[in-house]
């Protein structure tokens, strides 16, 4: 069974990218379970053929401690991954999404996954952690920012703040990324009136330099008493969103983009934004401090 | 002779911060050389502490070829830095701006210099050229941005595209910049409507990056036909505009900053921009591609 979509497909041409602004809750697995079945079937059904989900979108974010963390991470076949590549399979779909993983090495990684109808291709570990994550009991990662071939074009992923290290963006785009697609959860802070909320505006930097599509999908709240900003966003290579916000809402965003454009980087007549760089200049950047 | 905010100065606190958002016009050095002056005295009678100026900014942009460019450069003890110098002399004031170099190898750079009381403190190359750049003979610098430590704070420079550059972005700030000064000339290109202008976007996400205040001094036009963005902007060191945009327009922009700020790159109990870095998985960004 697939859905009417398939035959838009175009490999290398327009895709339609969804990314699910859901509420997952702590301590309601089969609730996230529904939800992200019930978001993935929306986009699906709108002609969706790339679907990102949150950060730690089966077990929700705000763990009060380790012992809470550890009772609900799982291994890349536990029923996330396995639901999500059922997803994949039954509507011909490329899913990146969050959950907490219980490493084969006993850790605990913050991390994400990207399946597609043919399985897991890839799972990633968060390697910059935010705040409270550095005391329950995750583990960063080690490796860059996978970046996968699907039959929708080539896509890397990250996490969250991850996305706030131009150095962490730039490696996904010098690997070819044409879409770059992060599950995060943006917590809600005050800003300037009128103001475009600075994880936004970073994302958009993103993009733009690197002439990359960017979706990040973020999660709507509150939980346990936190806001979270609501804040998901695809931007086209330009870096301007290519879709309207819907900040705070639960809601499923879509786009349809020609990731092909992405396989440019030429900006003018004699610039590119990668082929213009100094890399020999940058040596500095990388040295411990 | 100096100006009355002298008494406002406090070193390492709040300092007042213009960009000078003029109008060069090639083959107008005099002219050039008055506008210069008029958005300095008007910066100065505003309080300012530090006075950015555009890229290229006693020449003009728009050459028709390396002959007319050559004709316009000078050294840093032409005329340009010397007028520099003392009006920094008179007002009190640190000066960052860009002007064209006839270097003492025989070369031509687009470069920037800062100035304060003292003299001449610190001259910079642009490394990363914009279009034709390239063909009207400016060779690009093969330094990083300077940082220089001066009354009113930690002050790093950089010219127009090399800010599109994390890289390069990130190394000032690595060095201890509080304020990133970059002389600019933005050329005005098409935006999706209500779209904030993303070389703006770009400086705003450069600036929460690095928790560094950021003041982009643009120019106004038009200049042989080329349409100029005037997007001068100054943020705070969470990457928001401290004041009001001017686009388009002649204007001087000022905004008090406590440059302090930038000395903590903490943003959560647990998360600091600079030390959450991890360099040595970066390392593939420096490699020659």
């Amino acid at each position: 069974m697939t859905t009417p979509h398939t035959t838009d497909r175009r490999p290398g041409g327009e895709v339609t990218v969804a990314v699910c602004q859901i509420a997952p809750q702590i301590g309601d697995g089969a609730g996230n379970q529904r939800r992200i079945r019930a978001a993935v079937e929306e986009a699906a059904g709108r002609g969706a053929h790339i679907v990102v989900l949150p950060e730690l979108a089966s077990t929700g974010y705000v763990f009060t401690d380790a012992h809470e963390l550890r009772s609900v991470a799982e291994a890349p076949d536990g029923p996330t991954l396995t639901q999500w590549r059922e997803l994949a399979a039954r509507h011909d779909l490329v899913i990146v999404g969050g959950f907490a993983e219980l490493g084969g090495d006993g850790r605990l990684y913050n991390a994400a996954a990207l399946v597609d109808p043919g399985g897991l291709r890839a799972t990633y570990r968060k390697a910059h952690l935010w705040d409270g994550e550095k005391t329950w009991g995750f583990t960063p990662g080690g490796a860059p920012p996978p970046v996968v071939d699907t039959a929708y074009g080539r896509i890397g992923f990250m996490v969250c703040y991850d996305l706030e290290f131009p150095e962490w963006v730039r490696l996904a785009a010098l690997d070819g990324a044409e879409l770059l697609c992060a599950p995060v959860n943006w917590p809600l802070y005050p800003r300037p009136e009128g103001e475009r909320p600075g994880e936004i505006v970073r994302v958009q930097a993103a993009a733009a330099g690197n002439r990359m599509f960017v979706a990040a999908a973020d999660r709507a709240g509150p939980e346990r008493g936190q806001q979270w900003l609501g804040g998901s966003v695809i931007t086209d290579a330009d870096g301007y969103p290519a879709t309207a916000l819907r900040l705070g809402e639960e809601a499923v965003l879509t786009a349809t983009l020609d990731l092909a454009e992405a396989r440019s980087k030429a900006i003018s007549d004699h610039n590119d934004v990668h082929a213009d760089r100094r890399p020999a200049l940058y040596a500095p950047m990388v040295r411990e401090r």
